[in-house]
């Protein structure tokens, strides 16, 4: 089954807004086993939208459309769906009192503009909007299903996953796609590559699929079978093969990233983690407070950018660094052990380098970093190199940080 | 002048890579005035890129391609392009040799496979690549010119700016255009739309256009004249009223955002800043220290994310905490009191909040949060509501910090 992404707005082709839908789209079509044809982004033009349309119709079996339906004058989704299948718009009264409900519940006047919302094209379905005001679109001939879902990504987001994926699923008559995610660090993708092997070939079934992503490596086994259980024992038995061949690089079986991963294991064991950062600046405190709940698992974090603050806030000792600088192991050693004493949590990471770029020498040049992580009894260092720019230093060091403690002391 | 943008590459269609390329070109192309008339993102097959390169020219000047310029298999765009204008493919030793002394410079075995990057459609000339090793292709006939740019982020970046959009400027012949950025903060999009009033319709010349990002509004001022010193007065023109309307809600005139704003503000009057967060959990150190050279402004941060963090790393008052809880007034104050005194910054900023989504209580509802930023001297507050979920809360509180404390202290 051939699927086309129809992306409609002028406010995609200006730059000013990044179409985020598409990829979204086409990560969940993926992981569900579709193929995604084509996709184009077009402004708002009746004229452009059926010229895209007939395009790509005559390359795929579904057309996926997001944005234009909206109740303002350039919002054309509605009238370019209807000439395109030949048909007038119909005002719909079950729709146009679902709308007024929706704005009564909220207290909101009811705009008249949004009256248009509530047409459709003659024979097409309204697909319900459960997060706004729009109505999705269903409409199809023999040859053709078309959705129309909006732009907005919280509706769209919800609308595929409520209504539309269930449809494509059960439209597809090519078995049931179930795709595993394996999350792997520590290697790099042409190791991994070799590692996997034939299992890597395009043609197989279960399918392997691999992105990487700062240091992170996701692998998604794409099985499919004539039926949901059948397609989810041959993933597990390609998942239970990766896990014996590469196990020492997985980190997460699923969605969670390293920072949720890491916080998981902090939870399950009943143990806290502080933060002392240099060169990462609040990242790794920020990465794990990105997480809901993460108050369980952190409680102090320290950003040491300056020496002073290093030997102030952590005991880190003045002899250390006026004769080794702040880049070392033994001042990563002592920033985890001053953040252990001072927090009281079970472990502390620590990371100091030379983000760039400014600051390079030659025995320590922009890139180097050192990371620790430790308990009370003991601690790990690490000496990386990662020269690829200021940013890419700083996420690689916090995600290597994480990943030190997690092999060292949470698994 | 109508452009199209043609994406090439599986990868951008199985969701597996975001495509950032036609976004930063859009907002690029827009810059200088040009209109993207639509943007398409195919795969690896040269019947589709060919169906895909008809379909642009029927409704373009210009077409730019990112992609399919690599040495594997399936890197088809130089077939593709010397199929669409009807030509053989040649091979250009001197492009060979250009490439082999690549690979030399770097230590390198060149690859058989990278031989195929020598080859270039008949009459088409090669755009030199400044950062990898595929050339780009400029082809045309009597009524499109057509360039192809390599798909790597860092390779076409260089490649329009240098080559490309140098070239189109010249060939638009619809005049120079100049456009001017304003960074605004603290005022909604439609309240500002009303003040700025017609200068926002659409045919006016200079245009104005507007893109909110985490409650930073851009407007971009967009003057196309008859040559370049003409365009930039009618710019100027338009950029003082504007500082004369809203100017109160201006921060930066071009690319610098709030932090990176904040930071040349305190790099100027030579001041230092410290942070004391809690909700926002490091993010505000890391916007800051995400700018090079931060360490000439920045020193000390603390993310005290439990009570007892914040009473002992910046001695608030465990009296206050247990009458009054972490989110209130007085505790922000007395954040921002320890981290002056502990630091001996010249300036502090301090959050503490509910971003969810657990936590919350009728009282003290998810968003609530209290930002301050202060000197010795004195010390400004403001409780604010970011109930939109927990990355935009932490976000919005982020922002509105270092705002507060650019509004106060800095301007």
């Amino acid at each position: 089954m051939r699927i086309s992404i129809l992306n409609i707005g002028n406010e995609l082709l200006s730059g000013q807004c990044v179409d985020t839908n598409s990829a979204w789209l086409g990560i969940k079509l993926a992981e569900n086993g579709f193929l995604v044809a084509n996709k184009f982004t077009i402004g708002d033009e009746i004229s452009d939208i059926m010229e895209c349309l007939r395009f790509a119709e005559a390359k795929s079996d579904v057309i996926l459309i997001t944005g234009g339906l909206g109740p303002t004058d350039d919002d054309l989704t509605r009238q370019a769906v209807a000439e395109f299948f030949g048909v007038p718009l119909d005002f719909s009264q079950e729709l146009f009192d679902k709308m007024a409900d929706y704005f009564h519940r909220r207290g909101i006047p009811m705009a008249d503009k949004n009256r248009v919302q509530a047409y459709i094209p003659a024979g097409a379905k309204a697909i319900e909007n459960t997060c706004g005001t729009a109505p999705g679109i269903i409409a199809e001939n023999e040859k053709l299903k078309l959705y129309a879902m909006p732009g907005v990504p919280s509706e769209m987001k919800a609308m595929f996953e409520l209504s539309v994926l269930p449809q494509l699923k059960a439209f597809n008559t090519a078995g049931t796609t179930v795709c595993r995610k394996l999350k792997c660090i520590g290697i790099g993708e042409s190791s991994l590559a070799e590692k996997l092997g034939d299992r890597m070939l395009r043609g197989r079934n279960p399918l392997i699929n691999c992105t990487v992503s700062n240091s992170v490596i996701t692998l998604y086994v794409i099985a499919n079978a004539e039926n949901e259980s059948k397609a989810a024992a041959m993933a597990q038995e390609t998942v239970e093969e990766l896990a014996a061949d590469i196990g020492q690089y997985i980190f997460a079986m699923g969605d969670n990233d390293l920072a949720e991963t890491v916080g998981m294991l902090l939870t399950q064991q009943g143990k806290k983690l502080a933060t002392a950062e240099s060169c990462t600046g609040g990242l790794i405190a920020k990465m794990l407070t990105d997480i809901p709940g993460s108050s369980s698992f952190f409680e102090y974090g320290w950003v040491t950018y300056a020496n002073e603050a290093k030997s102030s806030q952590l005991g880190v000792s003045s002899e250390t660094l006026a004769s080794q600088g702040a880049v070392c192991e033994e001042v990563v050693r002592q920033m985890v052990r001053g953040a252990i004493e001072r927090s009281g949590s079970d472990y502390a990471i620590a990371v100091s380098g030379i983000a760039g770029p400014g600051g390079g020498t030659p025995d320590k040049p922009v890139g180097l970093v050192y990371i620790a992580a430790g308990s009370k009894e003991r601690c790990a260092v690490e000496k990386k190199n990662f020269p690829n720019g200021r940013e890419v230093c700083r996420i690689r060091t916090a995600t290597a940080a994480l990943d030190l403690l997690r092999r060292e002391f949470l698994r």
